[in-house]
């Protein structure tokens, strides 16, 4: 054994390890994903909540997250560099670059949340016609089910995120609608409505996100460009 | 000759061959640029001057950039598969596929505003305190700005885009300020400012997408992955 390994598993090995690495690199989405998730949900606490203490928590959180993004591309970047590995596997890292950056954009977006928080932070809070817990709830959701298809490589579960993108954009637009209306009603409430519709937009933008990062799976599993085809069917 | 090329040119040639296809994948992704620079004007120009004929142009060119879109992925992977590339090219294939994905979401937001201006078409346009057009035209230069420093491979140039997000995030603070005021005092006018809110929002999203490809850019021709580093500087 210790003197040579027989031909065939000179020829496994090295593919081996090129699959631990590959293993190895979704661990470290992973954690980049938990990361941005917890940005959301602690940035829409902070917001339902008036938490300045949240808010700089969003904040110092985004350095994490952009160390995160670096580790996970430079690995990416490593491993298309050394290994040139082909069809699925290339596939894969390449998915992994972009659900990468998508979960930065999850983070810069529950940065703007908190930033628009601490601005109001002073003033009462008021009853606005607006379930933005819900949403962010929502939204939450569907970045978790994105990252569960990718664990698992399952088409369908990412397919259902796409259906959800449709619920969330339509939270958002009766947001808006009423939102819209309390302002011409009740101007003296702009400061804090205004706010609440951007809010609702980021997390409409955030489950845009999810969906890019559920539509990558879909690519990766089933090799064919099958983006275009699936937007037109969400629109 | 015809009976054989000295071992030089044999050596010389594929990486010649490769080197068109790296320049066809450029003209192909300077296609995509054009396309989506175009639908950014329109989608401006089409609230302007509340153009419904604009407004459907912009949506039916979404067609268009996603074909493209799609040509400059396929190529960008095929490339990588087939070529196996290293260093500089990886990391410039890496690049397209980065600043594609930012071309067509540009093209996404382009046709967002072509929605809300067709919502609205009815409506007589107001004298909002806003200037639109200027956003417009500011936004518009940054990308082109941006596919200019990959034209030449000049990091200079690719850092005085990212200079320029400063000064169109400072328009759409000022914008969101103003267009507050105005609701709170003329909640008649809600209806139009609002909308007017959002576009200037998504503007800044699209000033965000050309700092993006500016800084994919930088990360092409340096090598080190400055994004952070940047992003720190600008914020």
């Amino acid at each position: 054994m210790a003197s040579g390994l027989p031909p065939s598993q000179e020829e496994y090995l090295p593919r081996i390890h090129f699959h631990l690495q590959l293993a190895e690199l979704k661990d470290k989405l992973l954690a980049m994903a938990a990361l941005s998730q917890q940005a959301v949900e602690s940035a829409v606490d902070a917001w339902l909540q008036r938490d300045t203490g949240l808010c700089q928590y969003v904040r110092d959180n985004e350095t994490a997250i952009n160390s995160a993004q670096r580790e996970v591309d430079e690995m990416a970047y490593e491993l298309l560099a050394k290994e040139q590995p082909m069809a699925i596997d290339l596939r894969f890292i390449l998915a992994v670059i972009k659900i990468n950056a998508d979960l930065e954009r999850i983070g810069d977006i529950a940065v703007s949340i908190a930033v628009r928080t601490l601005d109001l932070v002073d003033q009462e809070s008021s009853d606005l016609p607006v379930d933005l817990a819900s949403m962010g709830d929502f939204a939450t959701r569907m970045i978790r089910t994105a990252i569960q298809s990718l664990l698992d490589g399952d088409v369908p579960v990412a397919e259902s995120v796409l259906d959800m993108d449709d619920e969330i954009d339509r939270m958002n637009r009766v947001a808006i609608t009423d939102l819209t209306r309390r302002i011409q009603e009740h101007p003296e409430c702009a400061d804090l409505a205004l706010p609440a519709i951007l809010i609702s937009r980021n997390l409409e933008r955030i489950a845009d996100h999810a969906t890019n990062i559920a539509t990558d799976v879909i690519f990766w599993v089933r090799g064919a460009d099958v983006r275009h085809q699936l937007s037109l069917a969400v629109d």
